[in-house]
């Protein structure tokens, strides 16, 4: 793909995988507004949060050159493994825009530390880029994304003409499609949830036991400005979430401690 | 072991793995204040950050009684998976705190991201449980520890007397042992640095080409009130670290874009 200048070059990504549905909606938006170069795993990698690969080798090749405007790269390592790898081998000049997503289930609240979707977008703000993660609260594979097309459309309109401040990313969760329409956008922070883990404990045919991470997902948060409650009211949620994870009110209480 | 209601529950973890001298460290040191669970990766999980494992099975086995004060269970899952599968399916009861590491290597700045051993203090934090991770700025696997004991203890000790506030935990980063003495700790804010990528590209034996992820560290930020600065200067660093992510900052400008 020749890299024209005039338009922006934009990375996406994502967690799901290389052929999952949502990744390929987002590359097709997002070729309306530049040349897409989609870098992504080349199998699920949900759950791998900000996981970089140091024990062992990264792959990555191209898999396919959808168009003119997009290009495919499928790469063996992490969410975070292939925006590393795309800004700094793949691309010819360091996007103006990283997308991740669109994700196959809901990435707010508390998933936002656990999300492959997620860390993509923050290593795209590391790198000061303007970074956007998008999810969709549904699962499956075949998920319905019509809905989604003019929302993202809209927002990555929105963050190419506003730009971000650095160091801030968005963290945007689309309702699923439903008869009821989207009222439209909330800026939320992000609620106070957690997962209570349920592992499915089982013994296999040697018997030797083992065990499958499942939970309970339950939200401690009543506050009418979080995600979780924009989300329950048929809101797309936008969180502006950071990197720098220190908790500046703490700091005075802890020098009187230490 | 037999749980003694009268001594604190203390779940031990890490990314470098069970057998780590980090670890075994931590574990003693801690053994002086209350009951001791080891529960670890089975292998070294470094970079692992809040990974989750959701695509395949997890195995906890016994690993070895040391002593009437600490027991020890092997993992094959990520750091993250040990901490929530402690609290449900291995400890007698929920911890009164949870120790990370003692890592061999930096987790400070941007480290912090990616580190497996921070991940875990914050799945300690998410479950309301005072958390602290810790490390050593010495990636060496038979690194001297010794300058750490009493340092470690009396951070402990502080923490099981006055406890953190819920959604804190602490990420301390202790100096490499040297003939200087440590000046002291200091409480701090996470540094604005991140890692300038430098993969390195090699051919395999069948002509195919393959990466290894390196990088090296730069540090944006010449605040004094970092914890790189602190460590510069031979003091230990604790930063306050949320999981709260929202960037609180940036609502009220979104709000008027969106």
């Amino acid at each position: 793909m020749v890299d024209k200048k005039d338009r922006p070059l934009i990375l996406v990504t994502n967690d799901d995988g290389i052929d999952s549905k949502g990744i390929n909606e987002l590359a097709i938006i997002a070729s309306n507004f530049g040349n897409v170069y989609v870098v992504a795993p080349d199998k699920p990698q949900s759950g791998m949060s900000s996981a970089i690969t140091l024990e062992s080798i990264i792959r990555c090749n191209l898999h396919e050159n959808v168009n003119s405007n997009i290009v495919k790269y499928s790469c063996t390592g992490t969410p975070v493994d292939c925006v590393k790898l795309a800004i700094n081998k793949i691309l010819p000049r360091k996007p103006d825009l990283v997308l991740s997503g669109i994700n196959h289930g809901s990435n707010s609240s508390i998933n936002v530390i656990y999300s492959g979707t997620m860390a993509a977008a923050f290593e795209g703000c590391l790198e000061k880029i303007p970074s956007i993660g998008f999810s969709l609260l549904d699962y499956s594979s075949n998920a319905d994304f019509n809905h989604c097309t003019e929302i993202v459309h809209s927002i990555v309109e929105k963050i190419l003409n506003n730009g971000l401040e650095n160091g801030v990313c968005l963290n945007v969760n689309i309702p699923k499609k439903s008869n009821e329409n989207i009222k439209g956008i909330k800026i939320c922070r992000q609620a106070d949830a957690n997962w209570i883990e349920e592992f499915d404990e089982r013994v296999d045919p040697k018997k030797l036991n083992y065990f499958w991470l499942t939970g309970t997902f339950v939200n401690y948060d009543s506050g009418n400005d979080t995600d979780e409650q924009a989300l329950k009211e048929n809101y797309i949620s936008i969180v502006p979430v950071k990197y720098d994870l220190t908790d500046h009110n703490s700091i005075s209480s802890l020098k009187k401690i230490f």
